[in-house]
C-alpha cells in the first residue's frame, strides 16, 4: 500500500479538498531572463491565493525524470510510479476511454506493411492517417474469438488498441513487434506458462487481423505490444478514506482517476467552466474533487507560449466559481511541465501552490510562478506527499504517535 | 543496480557534459554574519552562470553525514555510499595509485612497536615520519609469497597499503590490529572458510614482514586492517551510456573513477588551466567529463580560509577556458563540503551549479553561493541524483511511462 503511514491516522472530518491539475502547468523562459509562461500570465486570482497560501515545487518523478500522463497523475494520486506500474496497454486503452478491469488483458496495436513473403516492410503502414485506419479498425472490430470478449479502438494514426476479456487471462505475453523491418512479426508468445492460453486467444486474433487486412495496399499486417492488465491498486477510499470524484474531459485522466478508484463524473461541455460547473453540481456528495484541465499542456506540446499564457489567464478568470464553494483546501499544480519552448512534457519541478485558510501556513511569496515556487514555504518535494499534505490542512489526519 | 530506473530510459545524443567538482568547495563564515569562502570569494564566472542557471544544495550521504573522500564521489557519480561499499583497503590503495581489480585483495597496513615478547607497545611505531617509513616499505617490497603476486606502496608517515593478486582470493578477513597495546597483534584470521587460503597467504607476508623488520628500533612489526577487494560496481557505460573521461591529478578520484568505468587521461600539469587543456584535447572523444580540482579542499583542511577563497577565485579566473568548448551541461559543485573554520570535511549540503542554456529552469538567483544555493529552484536533494539531473538537460533520457 502507498502510504502506508496514513490509513491509522486518518479521521473524518467535512472537509472538501480540490486538486486542480492544470496539465502541463510548468514551463520555460523563451530568452534569458525572461518569465515563464506562468509568470507572464495575468493571475489575480491563483496570486491572492499563493500570497495567502503557500508555494512549493513538486518532483513528479525523481528529479531528472520526465514524466509520462501515466506515471504523473498516478504520483499526485499517492502512488510512486516507480513501484506502481500501470502497463502501456492499459495506459492506452484508458487513453481511449476501454475500461479495462483487473484480469482483462490490454495491448497497443500497429498496423505494419508486410511483402509477399510476410516479412515486415514498414512498421508504422507508411504511417497511414486517421481516416485511413478508421475503417480499417472497423473490419477488426468484427474478430470473434472463441471463448474471449474483444475490443478494438482506433487510437490515433496508424495505431489502435485491444482488449481481451474473459475467465483466466494473463498479461505475460512478449511483443509481436520485431522493432525492425526485414523479417516477420513475432508470433503472440507467452512469458509464463500462465498465460499459453491468453497467447493462443490474441495468436488467433491477429491471426484472422492478417487475413481480413491482406488486400490493403499498405495497412495489411498488425502488431501488438505492451501486454498488461489493470494492476488492482489500492483503491482511494481505503487509503484515504475520501468520496473521490474525478472531473476531467478526456479518457486517459478519467481511466486514470478510475484506477485508482475515484469516481467518474459526466458533465456537458469542454471548458473550464463547465467542469467547475460539474463540480459544483457535486459538490455536496464527495469530500475530494480532482479537476484536470488540459488545454494548458496542449498549447505547451503546440509550442506556443502566447496561448499557453491565455489559457492559463483564463483558468484564473474562472476561478471565482471554484472559489465560491468554499473548499477547505485548493490545490493548484501539474502532473508535470509542458515548456512550450521544449513542446513536450519535462522533468522540470512542478509550481505547486497549497491554500487552505484554515491550517495553511504562509510563506512570504506573494505570485504564482516557478521561481516563486522554489522560494515557497512547502520546499521541494516528492508529488506522491500531496495527497497528505492535502488531508492534513483538511483536518482529517491525526496524530503519529504519542 | 544505483538508479535502476534510468537504463531503460537512456537515449542517446551528441552533448557534452561536464561535472566540475572542486572538491570541498563548501564552507562556513568565520564570524557571524560574515560570508563564506566561495561567498567573499569574487567569482564573476560562476556569477554568470548562477544567473542563467539553477542552483540547489546537495546532500552527499545523508544530512549530518560527513562523506569520506570515497562515498563523497561516489554519491555524486550516482552510487548510494549506504549501498555501495567500497572497502577501505581498496581506497587506501587507489589513493597511493594501487590498481584493485575485482579478486584482488588490499589492507591497510601500519608499521608498530613490539616488545620482546611480541606484545604491541605503540600501535604508530612511534609515528615515524615518511623519510624513516619509505626504506623499510621497500623492504616489504621485496617479501615474496609464492601462490600471489604483492604490491606494497607507502602512504604517508606510518601507514602503507597492500595488495595481494591471484585465483580465488578473498577479503573475509579480520582486522589484526587488536586496537589496543599491551597485548600481541592478532593472526590473520578468516571470517569465511573460503577466506582460508587468502588469510594464509596474508599470515605468511605478515610473518616475513616481522622477521624483516626485527632489527628495527621503533617499527619492528605491522598490523594490517580494512582487507578489501574491487566492488565491481555497475559501469557508468552500461547506467548512463556515457564515455566518461576522469580529468584529475590525484590517485584516489582517478582510482574512484576507475571504479565506476570512467577512462582516466593523462596529461602534464597539475594546475586547473592544466586540466581544462586536458579536457579540450579529448573533448571530442568522450560525453561526460569529470574534472577534479583538490587546491581548494587542501586549504579548506590547513584552515587557510584566505587562501581557500584565492583558490576559489583562480578557478573563477581559468573557467572561460572551459566554457569556451560549449558543454551542453555543466555542473560546478563538490563531493563534500570543508570549511576552512573546521579544518576538515564537513556535512553541510554542498553548493551546486547546474548550467544547461537550452534546457535550464531558472531560478531568481543571481551568485554562487552558500545562501544563494540554499534558495535555489534545484532545492536540497541527495548527490545520487545529480546524473538524473545532467542526463535530463543533455537530452539524455526519455520519458517514464505512457
Amino acid at each position: 500500500m502507498p502510504l502506508n503511514y496514513i490509513p491509522s491516522l486518518l479521521k473524518s472530518a467535512d472537509s472538501k479538498i480540490v486538486l486542480l491539475l492544470l496539465d502541463g502547468l510548468g514551463g520555460l523562459p523563451i530568452e534569458t531572463g525572461g518569465p515563464t509562461e506562468l509568470e507572464a500570465a495575468e493571475t489575480p486570482n491563483m496570486d491572492r491565493l499563493a500570497a495567502e497560501g503557500a508555494l512549493g515545487q513538486s518532483i513528479p518523478i525523481r528529479p531528472g525524470i520526465t514524466p509520462g500522463s501515466g506515471p504523473g497523475h498516478l504520483a499526485l494520486f499517492g502512488y510512486d510510479p516507480l513501484t506502481y506500474i500501470v502497463g502501456r496497454g492499459v495506459l492506452s486503452a484508458l487513453g481511449v476511454g476501454i475500461k479495462v478491469n483487473p484480469g482483462d488483458v490490454a495491448a497497443r496495436g500497429n498496423f505494419c506493411s508486410l511483402d509477399k513473403d510476410g516479412k515486415i516492410t514498414d512498421r508504422r503502414a507508411g504511417r497511414i492517417p486517421t481516416n485511413e485506419a478508421l475503417p480499417l479498425v472497423e473490419k477488426l472490430k468484427t474478430i470473434q474469438v472463441p471463448g474471449v470478449e474483444t475490443e478494438v479502438k482506433h487510437v490515433k494514426e496508424y495505431r489502435f488498441t485491444v482488449v481481451m476479456r474473459g475467465k483466466g487471462l494473463s498479461d505475460q505475453i512478449a511483443d509481436t513487434d520485431p522493432q525492425k523491418t526485414g523479417v516477420s512479426s513475432l508470433p503472440v508468445k507467452a512469458t509464463a506458462p500462465t498465460a499459453e492460453r491468453t497467447a493462443a486467444f490474441f495468436q488467433q486474433w491477429v491471426n484472422e487481423a492478417n487475413n481480413i487486412l491482406a488486400v490493403q495496399p499498405k495497412a495489411n499486417g498488425v502488431t501488438l505490444r505492451g501486454f498488461a492488465t489493470n494492476p488492482a491498486l489500492p483503491q482511494y477510499q481505503d487509503i484515504f478514506d475520501l468520496k473521490a470524484a474525478c472531473v476531467a474531459v478526456y479518457p486517459m485522466y478519467r481511466g486514470v482517476a478510475l484506477l485508482v478508484g475515484m469516481e467518474v463524473i459526466e458533465f456537458p461541455g469542454e471548458k473550464p467552466e463547465d467542469e467547475f460547473k460539474a463540480v459544483e453540481k457535486i459538490w455536496k456528495d464527495y469530500d475530494f474533487f480532482f479537476i484536470h484541465i488540459k488545454k494548458i499542456d496542449s498549447k505547451g506540446e503546440d509550442g506556443d507560449f502566447d496561448g499557453k499564457v491565455k489559457v492559463i489567464e483564463s483558468v484564473d478568470k474562472t476561478l471565482p466559481m471554484l472559489l465560491k464553494l468554499k473548499p477547505d483546501v485548493l490545490i493548484i499544480t501539474s502532473d508535470h511541465s509542458t515548456p512550450s519552448r521544449m513542446k513536450s512534457h519535462s522533468w522540470h519541478p512542478v509550481p505547486f501552490l497549497l491554500w487552505a485558510p484554515e491550517r495553511c501556513l504562509p510563506d512570504a511569496q506573494e505570485s504564482f510562478g516557478e521561481r516563486a515556487c522554489a522560494l515557497g514555504g512547502l520546499g521541494t518535494f516528492l508529488a506522491t506527499h500531496t495527497l497528505p499534505l492535502a488531508l492534513a490542512h483538511a483536518d482529517r489526519l491525526s496524530k503519529y504517535g504519542a
